[in-house]
């Protein structure tokens, strides 16, 4: 089952590393390795990988958040987390103090769990409101091996990156006739309907640098399926733990429905 | 030759009108009504209209700034206005006194003129910087006479909006082939690559309510095509004059290119 949890990491020499995101996924992938080296290269070599990560710098501390969207990959990188930690947490040229692991919505409103068929059973929506809070940005790439990017809340690049995520990380994915007419709904009735507070950011992630968008975006639902209002109110849910568009494994695309 | 003007009215009662855009498009037609029957039912049954217009509320004084895409509009338009604001103009409940006409960049950083020759002949451009200075929306209707509106600063949207209009007003309109073939690469190679101050209005236009989007953005052209760049330079300076988007004879789409 998906899982959100949240590091509170503390600078020693009282100053946050520069690209906390980039370091994250060295440090993830650290971690994995020491856990199991198999693990390690078959998560790496994934295409859709079964983790994300966003990083929050605050006053006195560094909140690191990860999620897992496959089972075998929660516990395990927990426990060896909190067994490397003893000895600081290295990101970038730092070693970080871990101070607080935050599991729940009770201590931190980025940390949490749902069972996939919690997922499953939520409510149909109507409207999806969706809080961006790291840059967001999607790949659309083109014709001729250009590479292109979208730092705008598209509904239907946010709810076909959600479906996406889900048909390969969900054990209750639709059928591929079934994913396919879902999208075919959403691309005619997802409608953005208004935003706040939207801006561009820019961030490293990877070798390159991307611009992305944060800020709130909202979303209407024109269509009177059923069917089709349930996986928009699975979808919405999930987005907290797959995040959304590209580089979500560096810091990317991590967002929330506000409360 | 497109030519912008801004007209400087005041309330004499101290209060700008609620809808100006909407009121400006009654005015607009009454006074086209009054000049010439023939042209303004022509004008009015013209699916792309050849003027758009914008409402700016200062402080002391309601800005109405007119753009004109038509040769035969503006020279009677503005004899017309003249004559008929001896009386005050008409705007909604109330009659606004015409204070000053700008016409020229100098009066008004929206108001000026340049030939079609002119607006060939700019420079080739790689990178279009708008300014969206009224809220801003694209009606992207889908199959089955839905309905589905936009309000996001997508490159292809903002360009074929742009391309379109040129192709209905000027003089100078690419051939079919050469349109088609501009819009395929615009569709490859233009990129929104930043975006600053961007915000949400609603506001009515014509018999519906419409978010829009406010703000400025930035578009990178990557293709190395001396006709596309050229094209680029042309359209990002016949912005100024035609809005982009919908509803722009209704006060929406208003852009121009920062200094």
């Amino acid at each position: 089952m998906p899982h959100a949890f949240v590091l509170e990491l503390v600078s020693p020499e009282g100053r946050n590393p520069l690209h906390p995101g980039l370091y994250a996924h060295g440090l993830f992938f650290a971690l994995l390795k020491k856990l199991d080296p198999n693990l390690a290269s078959k998560v790496h070599a994934a295409q859709r990988k079964p983790f994300t990560l966003a990083a929050f710098n605050h006053k006195h501390s560094l909140h690191l958040r990860f999620t897992t969207l496959n089972d075998e990959l929660f516990a395990p990188l927990l426990k060896t987390l909190l067994h490397e930690s003893v000895g600081g947490l290295r990101l970038g040229d730092q070693s970080l103090v871990l101070q607080r692991v935050l599991a729940t919505p009770q201590g931190h409103r980025l940390a949490g769990q749902q069972t996939w068929a919690q997922l499953c059973n939520q409510p149909a929506l109507r409207q999806m409101h969706l809080r961006f809070l790291s840059p967001t940005v999607f790949t659309t790439s083109k014709a001729d091996k250009r590479t292109r990017h979208t730092p705008l809340p598209d509904p239907l690049l946010v709810i076909k990156s959600l479906l996406r995520s889900w048909q390969i990380h969900s054990p209750w994915a639709y059928s591929e006739l079934n994913a396919a007419a879902l999208q075919s709904v959403f691309e005619l009735d997802l409608e953005l309907v208004g935003f706040s507070e939207l801006s561009c950011q820019k961030t490293f992630a990877g070798k390159a640098q991307y611009s992305g968008f944060v800020g709130d975006a909202r979303f209407h639902l024109h269509s009177d399926s059923i069917e089709v209002q349930q996986a928009l109110g699975r979808l919405s849910a999930y987005a907290f733990y797959s995040g959304v568009g590209a580089k979500t494994t560096y810091g990317l695309g991590c967002c929330h429905t506000p409360p």
